[in-house]
């Protein structure tokens, strides 16, 4: 993904604008959290609401009336969403993020709850400096909640053999897609875009994000571990049952139980024994298919946006990242 | 404490109000969640956050105005306190808590972490609600964060024998006296008190607040373990140097040492020896003094407030407060 920024440096200018504004902001007394959120926000993540969010800025009038403020409501955007990483890494006991240990690895748990709770508290801080007194307070409460309300719906299904694809959809609509409308809304209202654009950038963030979990969902069966720099289908064993294997699951509910039944006593020759049947069921096919989809909304509703430069780079970016390796 | 409401019944009818918004608002279709919420909000917890507020309001001109907003920010002071408190034991790895297994220990710290956050974009909700468009959403922006670098001040200073009283009271002064004095003060501002008045109140919580943490250490080491409702001392084995502790490690460092060099490797029979120690070096007495003179700071404030019968009543709780064992 940063290799696509290169392209289109005015977002990437903005994007390390916002890495700075991040670091600014986490400042604290406790060095191992200090350090652990600095390690976070510069470990190569995509940004990429951020990113969304500074594309639907493109669409208003007032796109350079406070450059500052936008900075900061960027900034919020990628706090909230490091915020939940950091928590669910801890819930996941994960030990890799973003290629780099994770904060619980790395600091303990105990660093890992605060780091997250800190991260909420400077992005209350964010949303109030950029944008007191409007209805987005309300509605980043609200975002906020159906973020966490998704976490909490993929953790209710945890090892459950018996979830329907859209209990999954569910899920994701919360924990990824919610995040993606927030930003591209917030990006095209920020910038005094009209109340149409905006509309149509709730709702491509929303398709873009559940394509975007769909294959980043991919990816765990298809991609090569070195490259996706974290542990591949690490998921299944904590329960995470996702898309490529529930369409999968659907067709040969047999072929699976006796693997399935082991919950966190899988062998790596288990994982990929499983991994081997989706593939064999389709699962991962099928799962291209419906992020397809799901690309396929998002590109007509870019499509009807106004003919700007971020149109382009938009319609770009929904096409690459249906093609991403990593 | 609750048979102190007992004698106040305006108050006890607005903390049963408060509980009750409290369970309204944390409904979710996780049930383990909500489970655990509402077990927290029912534990029999003091709501002495709330009462505080409700205490102050009584000082405001528009006091009847608007019940409903009154009571949303009650919900929210609470609910903030419920979300540290349920991140705290995940870090603690406490077992009890108000008398009741905590929910980390009863449901695991994936639940914990999420309930904690749950609670935290609930507190966001309320004050929305209740204060969008005043000072105040900055006010508890700067609130959560100081009450937050309180709890990261006594991490950072845990096992450390080293540490001094006036890093104890740093610490203090936020993961307590910070959230008393948010409660003192939102109560008169949001009632119409005079300006003078919410300056008050902000000093009185922030009094009332140290000599209650200050007590509330003392209760570890002199406490009925069955009245107290929870394990007593267990802060000591997770390096958490109480005042009690540092008066006396303070006057004789060598007699501690080679007890505190165990760390959390303390026998129940160290831990009574360390409880000894501290009483023999006057440590309980030393710190009792620091509490009364709190105590007698928030008094005078309170003897300067106008005369109505709120103020009567803060004076005996306040007085009560020094003196109570449980």
């Amino acid at each position: 993904m940063p290799a696509f920024w290169d392209q289109y440096p005015a977002i990437q200018t903005q994007i390390d604008q916002t890495r700075q504004m991040i670091d600014r902001r986490v400042h604290v007394r406790n060095s191992d959290i200090e350090a652990a959120i600095l390690e976070l926000s510069n470990a190569g993540g995509k940004y990429l609401r951020p990113a969304f969010f500074f594309l639907f800025t493109d669409f208003g009038k007032d796109k350079h009336t406070d450059p500052e403020r936008l900075t900061k409501i960027a900034a919020s955007l990628e706090i909230l969403h490091m915020a939940t990483l950091v928590h669910d890494d801890v819930i996941d006991d994960s030990s890799l993020r973003r290629g780099k240990t994770t904060v619980q690895a790395r600091f303990g748990k105990d660093i890992a709850v605060y780091t997250g709770d800190l991260l909420f508290t400077v992005f209350f801080e964010l949303i109030l400096e950029g944008m007191n007194g409007t209805p987005y307070m309300a509605i980043n409460a609200a975002s906020m909640k159906k973020i966490l309300m998704g976490e909490l719906d993929q953790m209710h299904l945890y090892f459950n053999q018996e979830q329907h694809i859209r209990d999954y959809l569910r899920a994701i609509a919360g924990k990824t897609a919610e995040l993606f409308k927030l930003a591209c809304k917030e990006g095209a209202y920020f910038s005094g875009a009209d109340e149409s654009v905006v509309r149509l950038a709730g709702r491509i963030g929303y398709h873009t994000g559940m394509a975007f979990q769909i294959l980043d969902d991919i990816l765990d069966y298809t991609a090569d571990k070195k490259e996706f720099n974290k542990p591949i289908l690490e998921d299944l064993g904590n329960g995470v049952y996702s898309l490529p294997l529930l369409f999968a699951l659907e067709k040969n509910p047999a072929a699976f139980k006796p693997l399935l039944d082991k919950k966190d006593q899988l062998t790596v020759a288990d994982t990929q024994e499983i991994a081997d049947l989706v593939i064999d069921h389709k699962g991962v096919e099928d799962a291209r298919n419906l992020a397809r989809r799901f690309t396929e909304k998002a590109l007509a509703d870019i499509k009807r946006l106004p003919k700007t430069t971020s149109r382009k780079y938009l319609l770009q970016l929904t096409n690459h990242l249906l093609k991403r390796k990593i």
